[in-house]
């Protein structure tokens, strides 16, 4: 009998009637013949209302014990749910992360998986039981209890499935990775399937269907995770390491992002160690840096630029200027108003052409590019926010993503 | 140093500001040279809440997974409160059921301790810290988690008294045994100390200082316990095993109930094997009966009437007229506008002349006694629910309550 592992997200177990919901799933599932395991995050917004309340006691919560507290909600949401199976006659067990065999280190918080110990779940699922685990939390060493980090329910969900080697299927409340979000193009359409890297391009920040690190997991021990919705049986994506000739050299979606903010430093001395002295300050304070361009040097002086999240502006900006001041630099200018837009298919950063159009297209919007920078598989454009909508809908059509693939068509 | 096993209940941790209330106690307690072990309740009505939403998905949720939703609410107490303690620079950590060592047998919901491996809690004291042990909650042969019951959390801080040979200390909303609900009798005084078979008979449903269940723990295991407030520094009440002179044949307090609902059945044959036939289908439906009396006999036959919870009386009722017909009883009647008023002191059943003064003195205060029962250390009359204040008040002036006794004059 087929073994998959599912993993079903906070929305799609908020409340009973949704939990119930989940159950009947699980029992067709079943019921077709299928071994399940089920990992389960929290109850809507419990996880925020636990650390709300931690943060109503101390402003500083020892990551140990904030540990403790958070790992209650994934609990509680197991044994939810198989009352909620047990209702429907299915035989189910809840298991913590302990139980089930997840073993962490026990940085708290963050912690990593060291190893799957399945040996219980096998057990259970060998009596015929449905297993529900507790998501996003492990034991560690000493026997605490430490948790993943966010998105740790979609982890969970790989971790198992690769030591059982299991199907992995991911639920939530979007029924697939699409061409582009669609609440900012109406036409985009949902991929039949996209590799794990054009996976994790995507769905930085714009997207929300997964955890990356979850992708990234999937990727490292190849489990092919079909993503798909809680709410209805339509097709999801299937994420997969294999790349086909219609898949390659293909822009498979447009990925965007609202949440930047750009610092230019202005007049910066060309000499070497100087991005260094930079970007030290701002890793000291933990604010993460994304895209980094230096343009060209004229006259021994440069400008260097750099985005970051808006948020961490404020906090940024007194900690450039002082290095800027330090270094000689001239100024120092920053924009919040900033935003970021994406064409991501494998193979499109080498091939001809679809930076150029890229541009042609932008240019032809009479959208103004502030910088440009490039991956493997993506080419971004950071423009200012006010045009972003304009940018994905104009890409998607430049370049055809509304039309149905080849592979899609059999 | 002194080592000391706390309990703080419910009330005591309802809230952010209750947690960091009792941190600023245990912190008190520390700084003056003690040892703590802390064991805490789920924060006010969680338990309660859980329960409800488990009864939104099922009316009949399993036992097992009851206790893994459940025993939430005391690991999430647990982590609360060591937070409180960092905050005020208290080295502290938490530890649930399964790491404190409290091993039970797998009767979920009602799981008896099976033994307390007290091995980490002892590692984590010889390092100085405060421990919060989440109370209720033990681990299973299975490595599931069990919940001890009602008032689970008093017998968890008796029990690791018992296996660190601690003190014991159960802080509640009550700041000790009074001689009577002071509610119901103002001049009620609060006793010093008090046998644990007293503190048994006084603490049964009208009291609600303390669960039976972990004063039967105390006595077994020869626990002093010190039940006292939270909220002040009030010197609160010791149960202790030693009775002395001053202690021996006196009333120390007046118990009363008004959950009791009363049934008759009479005219019943009087022949061997009778009264089985009647109590078995209660038991059958675990309805628990208190009080029983049979008449003597005459004529062959005789009244069987027992006492039990308002509550059970609708389901009991047609139960009993069923097995009066059965046996050939004339007629069933039932009262459920009854009460229950003892005295209690060790050595009181025994020696003469008390039940004589407590009948007299109902009896001059117009009260009808409808059934006398008496144990070891108590004598109880029940009388009509509407004059239970006056018998309590009546009784508590007879016996001399008011008066502070000898041992607390010193």
């Amino acid at each position: 009998m087929p073994l998959v592992v599912q993993k079903y997200g906070g929305s799609s177990v908020a409340d009973a009637s949704r939990i119930k919901n989940v159950a009947a799933r699980i029992k067709r599932r079943a019921d077709a013949g299928d071994r399940v395991v089920a990992v389960v995050s929290a109850m809507g917004d419990t996880t925020d209302e636990l650390i709300a309340l931690a943060r109503e006691i101390t402003d500083a919560p020892e990551a140990r014990e904030l540990d403790v507290l958070v790992s209650t909600g994934e609990t509680q949401s197991s044994a939810l749910m198989v009352m909620a199976l047990h209702a429907l006659g299915v035989d189910a067990i809840s298991l913590s992360g302990a139980q089930a065999g997840m073993r962490t280190d026990n940085v708290h918080g963050k912690a990593r998986i060291l190893a799957i110990e399945p040996r219980r779940v096998r057990e259970e699922i060998d009596r015929g039981r449905v297993v529900i685990v507790a998501g996003f939390q492990g034991l560690t060493e000493t026997l605490d209890v430490a948790t993943i980090g966010r998105g740790g329910s979609d982890t969970t969900a790989v971790a198992f499935a690769a030591a059982l080697n299991a199907l992995c299927e991911i639920y939530t409340d979007v029924d697939g990775v699409y061409t582009a979000d669609p609440r900012v193009e109406p036409g985009a359409r949902k991929l039949k399937d996209i590799t794990y890297e054009e996976m994790l391009e995507l769905a930085s920040k714009g997207a929300r269907v997964m955890a990356p690190r979850a992708v990234e997991l999937g990727s490292v021990y190849s489990i092919p995770i079909l993503v798909a919705s809680s709410y209805n049986d339509e097709p999801g994506t299937l994420i997969h390491g294999g790349v086909d000739m219609e898949g390659f050299n293909r822009v498979r979606g447009i990925a965007h992002d609202v949440d930047v903010a750009k610092i230019t430093i202005r007049g910066v001395p060309d000499r070497p160690g100087v991005a260094a002295e930079i970007f030290a300050p701002l890793a000291d304070a933990h604010l993460s840096v994304d895209t980094i361009v230096q343009n060209a040097s004229k006259e021994q002086l440069t400008d260097v630029t750099f985005t970051l999240a808006k948020n961490d502006l404020a906090r940024a900006r007194p900690l450039v200027e002082r290095v800027a001041k330090a270094i000689g630099a001239r100024d120092v200018v920053a924009d919040e108003q900033m935003a970021k837009v994406s064409i991501v298919g494998t193979g499109i950063q080498s091939a001809p052409g679809y930076a150029a159009r890229m541009f042609r297209t932008l240019s032809d919007a009479g959208i103004n590019i502030e910088i440009i920078s490039t991956s493997e598989i993506r080419i971004t454009c950071i423009i200012p926010e006010a045009r972003i909508a304009d940018a994905v809908r104009a890409l998607h059509a430049a370049f055809e993503l509304e039309k149905a693939e080849a592979s899609e068509l059999a």
